[in-house]
């Protein structure tokens, strides 16, 4: 087991009616004026926002409203919500959506302490040296960004999309009420069924063993087997959006990451990091991007650590056998039926992409940072190695 | 699934050498002079508390010392504790030891932010407004104070040991480096391992499902069964010491408990109340005392949800049967080969009681607050109830 650090501080509220918590608890977090931050109009039609509203008079919270956030959330956007806060002197973000929105309100955050342009951050030029309090009501279980330290912007002028991890970010408070996902669509539920599933694996498939960590992780993910499909079917099954919500936010706590090691980070991220150019240049739904390129990346790194791709395909898939590279290979394919069952992607063809030579040069330089940066850490990957990835996954 | 709060703050830094990060976490906590807080001579022969004052001395944090915390314990050294603090105008507390040694130290943090005896608190006579600032090092994986709300204290003037539970309590920073419990002996450790289990198995055992939490559990129960035996068999074998306590921490931190039912409480609780009176009656160790009482207890509770025993039975102690009653049986038989394999006692004589119809009928009074309260939720049991289960644990 690596040494390891863990803080995930989000006071969390979880079930039915929690939402109208949110104007007492920016008050208790010493909020006057929050900034209501949202995406498209469901959170409006469906009255949320009218709840939302009422909450925070009822606390005698101040608030303004930014609205028109989309899905890999654009930093034209955070820039209008830096510029918005600092005009009205909001001390307090609440983002009502789902991770699209929380990432954008933390990178708001980022933004009000920092004097320079906000996509400095995410390039790295410099470490985020503060944030604003930010809490969040989330409509949607994919992205775990409610108790994550984690914040992923798209610059459209460049077609890049960049991460920044740190505990400041990481909200004061989440309400998860599970009631709120009813509505969200098949293939969004599946989508975000696949993130979450995304990012226990992305700690999960690294070099050496780590328990409890390990055991919980694959705890995690067969849940996320179980319930994704009831929801589909079911999408007012309260049980298995429960399971989802939860399942989500614990997939990116930091849980399943402890004791785990990396090439210098905690677990592999390598689909993450293909996944991420993908949404840049096609804004894809990440969900569905990490769904179609996980097979190819899994063939490709598997003979790596066959050991460990068994053991995954043995506890989580319930595949049988002693040799551990045929165990490992089953693994791999039952988890892609279970993909296709959900109605994801599970090649790049299916998630409605064909690529040329020269986008699949672009994605493999992109990603690796002009050839300046490797990915992964069950198998190191290189700018070639990143290409092949892309050239499989077609 | 319930609705749940969940709120686990405490800073953790895991592994090899971290203890040394105390000083420097204590000055960014804000803390200028802290209380040493630790139990016999062992923290003294290893060089630990040495290093610990290296540490605070380093990050120019002044210190006063307080040893003599034992087992179970007291609130006299509590006092004496709240009445040092006051005078040497402590700001920071810093337990150095085991649980016994952490919920001292959040006692006198209670203490310190209220004027009446601190006793008051533990009776329940009012609930704690605020709290001091506390930190640990942790020398023993058993009871989760290091990441949990509670707080369990003795008062030897009347034989009662009563806890408290408030957020407040929790510690700000852990510090776990598992070689820091190479020297804990075979019994301890078995104890330990047992209370560990147990903190999971209370919120387990309640009516109803909560996902994932329940695979979560069960993940963490299966852990312990496994490294248990083999830290008690190389006491320097770090993956198992280290699995031990971070599962003691996840154990207790409220993660097992996520989405939990209860009669008016998440979990049942009933053998950790049983347990209380028997450590606070005959001072025994607090790990031993629960192995010692939980197989009377699950046989008697179990008839109310023969379903929930026999899932404990089938997915942690790998009991196979289509019928849940006898699948349940056989998973408490399980259980107590597993107690018993560790060195552990599973019923009073082997802990090395032999009590007569007065101590009964005492501690079932005492437990039952005077025939005032009742106990449990997955069955709910009263004084009469208490007094059989004694009765049968002998």
């Amino acid at each position: 087991m690596e040494n390891f650090h863990y803080c995930a501080p989000t006071r969390v509220e979880f079930g039915r009616g929690v939402e109208t918590l949110a104007g007492e608890l920016i008050r208790g977090f010493g909020g006057t004026k929050a900034l209501l931050h949202y995406g498209g109009g469901s959170v409006v039609r469906s009255g949320l926002l009218d709840r939302m509203i009422a909450s925070l008079e009822a606390a005698g919270v101040a608030h303004v409203e930014l609205g028109g956030v989309v899905p890999n959330p654009r930093v034209s956007k955070v820039r209008e919500g830096i510029e918005l806060c600092r005009r009205e002197g909001v001390d307090f973000l609440l983002a009502v959506g789902g991770g699209s929105v929380i990432d954008s309100a933390k990178a708001i955050g980022y933004g009000l302490a920092y004097d320079g342009d906000v996509w400095d951050l995410y390039e790295h030029k410099c470490a985020p040296k503060g944030s604003t309090p930010t809490g969040c009501v989330l409509t949607l279980a994919a992205t775990g960004s409610e108790m994550s330290d984690s914040s992923v912007i798209s610059n459209e002028e460049n077609g890049k999309k960049r991460g920044v991890n740190n505990d400041l970010c990481r909200c004061r408070f989440a309400l998860l009420n599970p009631e709120l996902t009813y509505t969200v669509p098949a293939y969004q539920t599946a989508a975000g069924s696949a993130d979450i599933i995304s990012h226990t694996m992305e700690r999960y498939f690294s070099h050496g063993t780590s328990e409890p960590t390990d055991s919980l992780a694959e705890a995690l993910i067969r849940t996320v087997l179980e319930m994704a499909p009831r929801a589909i079917k079911n999408p007012e099954d309260y049980d298995a959006r429960a399971a989802l919500m939860w399942a989500g936010s614990l997939s990116h706590n930091g849980l399943t990451g402890c004791g785990r090691g990396g090439h210098g980070r905690v677990g592999d991220w390598a689909c993450h990091q293909l996944e991420h150019e993908l949404s840049g240049m096609f804004d894809v739904t990440h969900g569905a991007g990490l769904a179609a390129i996980w097979g190819a990346w899994s063939r490709y790194v598997m003979p790596s650590d066959p050991a460990r791709f068994a053991r995954f395909a043995r506890n989580v898939m319930g595949v049988d056998g002693a040799d551990d590279t045929a165990a490992a290979f089953a693994g791999i394919e039952a988890y892609e039926r279970f993909l296709r069952e959900i109605g994801m992607p599970t090649n790049l063809r299916e998630l409605g992409l064909t690529l040329d030579e020269k986008q699949l040069d672009a994605l493999a330089y992109n990603c690796s940072f002009q050839g300046t940066r490797d990915i992964g850490s069950i198998r190191v990957l290189e700018q070639a190695d990143m290409r092949e990835i892309y050239r499989l996954a077609q």
